[in-house]
């Protein structure tokens, strides 16, 4: 227990600008009874707990609240169990995400879920969230690689979610309802997750650019449409590949709008050949395909450092809005234009396969919060993506940033539902009050 | 509204042999509106209701409860939507599994979720019971491919949960929640199903014979533990192979005891002769190879066809254990000297390559309810699967008959977080009472 006023507020924020409230202490927890002690600790008290991974969530989900126990679970780091038979690892929320799937390709296995911050977070925050990540376009999300839970309740009693089978459907989904529920459902200790066959040979890679933004969007709806199988199709805009630039100096182009990067493991034969040629059909001004795993390494690694390049720029607004494929372009068309009329700068990264966009709007660094026409752009982004038959957030959670638009994805029905659900586990309003729903 | 005893008795049962109550009588709703007012009306005059699709559930989901509504939605069969380049479906409950399936095909996709009942079964009995079948090896089950469900509630509200789009975080999965309940929780009037490419060219299939079930339990393991990553991998034991051979006469000779059926969609090369081998290393009498479509789909037509060879036996226990893959060879032989103990017929059929066995006991006809020896026979296999870390049921829900198991795989924490979960949805307890929970 950390009760040292600046230890303790140096657990209390996550990635977002969000200002945290004081935390009342953080807890360290290294076991599953540490958890229970806290919770019980917290319920006889009617303290309010927010639980915490590594603190790299893009939406406030681990923003403490005046007077909480930050409960971090980030010492537990165990992976208790990794069997190559059944294809199934069972860890600890700590483990870094990263870690579990090096932990597996020495088997010849993969943990799949990969967000861009996989190097720095952790299994538990993974599923806070549903994380997504690079690799989901073809390997799901993390509620996909999730088969069970151990779960301790508000309460400190223990839950055991889910199954160590492939299949199951005794009783209903309480593995998949703590998936993405954002720590205000119970806290996780210990994930029986899904591995996957790692890709026996490298994956060819293409990366393509385009004299257009649109162009780029259109080449994804192409290749979406022809059914070419991607294990990872990104997309980076101008703004994010010049910050990028600006740091590493990556030689970028003055006619490059954007930039599209695929990958194809072989299940389709001539699926990237395919990829490469739709680029060139919409318009890209060069194409360039590769099976060097080196080479398709230092593409990717480009792309994974995106956000920590924006972050040099100001401060950011992530959203995280996702659109059916097919509009993918029009979305793309939109942002630009509302980062025009706003006076915003706006740089986009999109997991393209999958029509998830983040649209990082970035603000200055001095400010305690986005200025009025960063609001305002932010706005009409979010209310195009649910116009459009998209959603809020595709991966990293409501939190605390979209409470002010939940409203217009979940109606009166949906709202009054969850607000009942969360009473079932938390009936005294202590696990991360105000996130989520 | 059918009131006539005769015709609302013919909705009571499915497959099982378990005895129904006198329903009042049955509605075989058209639309979204029927099943809204048959929900009022029920929630005024307390009522219960059962909702029911094709009626070919295993686990008396489906069975009437004495006095109530018998609630069809087999009737509802509009596929509302099919997008090609969003790669989705929207339909309404009573389509059939294989008709959504045949109109993707159409458009180069496939609905993957394939029961073997899929040519009579419904979607809104798939959802209910979050069906697997013999691709979902490869693609998963039910609940994987599905984005979003609109549900009428007890008392008649519409909720609209999840999505269009390929990922989506925003508030708890709802959806997940209803998939699999059995029709405890609401009913849903329409589905929005995600789509996947068809195979660009026909599976190879592999079909093996073994002189011993264990031998081909243990192929299976190895095929597992190598990586093959089969798109199909299916066991018939003896007794259902001779089951089907007396009635469509297939030439079976006197050593078979297994078979194993395997196919590879060729995204790992070399899978379909690697399997083969590995049927030969593990004491195969017989392997045979094939790329023809044709000879492929008579395999998987006679694989399809167990059940109701079973049938023309007896009276069916059906059974739906699933167990980690690794200790799939141990279950087959718990079963095997389980069979023998009780001195009870057991017909085992599985998808193996998930670990979901099918042991179906077989008992005279004459009978209103298995005897002694049966449904401890059952017990036995039931505890043994739970014993190898497994679980009661991989694909066919909990319905009435596995109600006296639940104990044993469910604790009391949660049984209790379920049943309050039941109330959120269903306060008056009239949704199929009784039954999965």
């Amino acid at each position: 227990m950390l009760t040292d006023p600046d230890v303790a507020a140096s657990y209390a924020r996550d990635q977002t600008f969000l200002e945290p409230g004081k935390p009342l202490c953080a807890v360290a927890a290294q076991t599953r009874d540490d958890v229970v002690a806290t919770m019980r600790w917290a319920t006889e008290h009617r303290v309010p707990v927010v639980p915490r991974g590594a603190g790299t969530g893009l939406a406030g989900g681990a923003t403490a609240v005046e007077g909480c126990v930050m409960l971090s679970l980030a010492r537990m780091t165990e992976i208790r169990e990794l069997s190559p038979a059944d294809e199934i690892a069972v860890v600890e929320p700590g483990v870094i995400t990263a870690d579990l799937d090096r932990a597996a390709r020495a088997h010849g296995l993969m943990y799949a879920p990969d967000p861009s911050s996989y190097e720095i977070s952790t299994i538990g925050g993974n599923l806070a969230t549903n994380a997504g990540g690079l690799r989901c376009v073809k390997y799901g999300v993390t509620r996909d690689s999730t088969l069970g839970l151990e779960v301790v309740l508000a309460d400190g009693r223990l839950l055991t979610t889910g199954r160590r089978t492939m299949k199951g459907v005794t009783g209903y989904d309480l593995t998949g309802l703590f998936v993405g529920s954002e720590g205000t459902l119970g806290v996780i200790t210990s994930a029986t997750l899904r591995l996957r066959r790692a890709p026996a040979a490298p994956p060819v890679t293409v990366a393509a650019e385009f004299p257009s933004q649109r162009a780029a969007g259109d080449a994804v709806a192409a290749i979406v449409a022809a059914g070419c199988r991607p294990s990872l199709l990104e997309l980076m805009d101008r703004n994010t590949l010049k910050a990028i630039d600006d740091w590493k100096n990556i030689g970028l182009d003055a006619g490059v709008q954007a930039m599209l990067i695929a990958q194809s493991e072989g299940e389709l034969p001539g699926s990237a050949d395919a990829m490469a040629r739709l680029c060139e059909a919409n318009g890209a001004s060069f194409v360039a395909m590769s099976s060097s795993p080196e080479e398709a390494d230092e593409l990717i690694g480009l792309r994974r450092l995106a956000y920590t390049a924006k972050e040099r720029l100001g401060a950011c607004l992530v959203e995280d809005v996702c659109v059916p494929r097919s509009v993918l372009p029009d979305m793309i068309t939109i942002i630009e234009e509302t980062a025009a009329r706003h006076d915003t700068l706006i740089c986009t990264v999109a997991h393209a396969g999958d029509g998830n966009l983040h649209p990082v709007f970035i603000f200055d660094r001095g400010l305690s919060e986005p200025p009025a026409n960063v609001w305002a752009a932010a706005d009409e982004v979010f209310r195009a993506a649910l116009r459009l038959g998209g959603t809020l957030t595709g991966e990293h959670g409501v939190g605390l940033l979209k409470r002010r638009w939940l409203g217009l994805e979940s109606g009166p029905v949906v709202s009054e539902v969850q607000q009942k659900i969360k009473q079932v586990f938390d009936p005294l309003g202590i696990l991360n009050p105000g996130k989520a729903i």
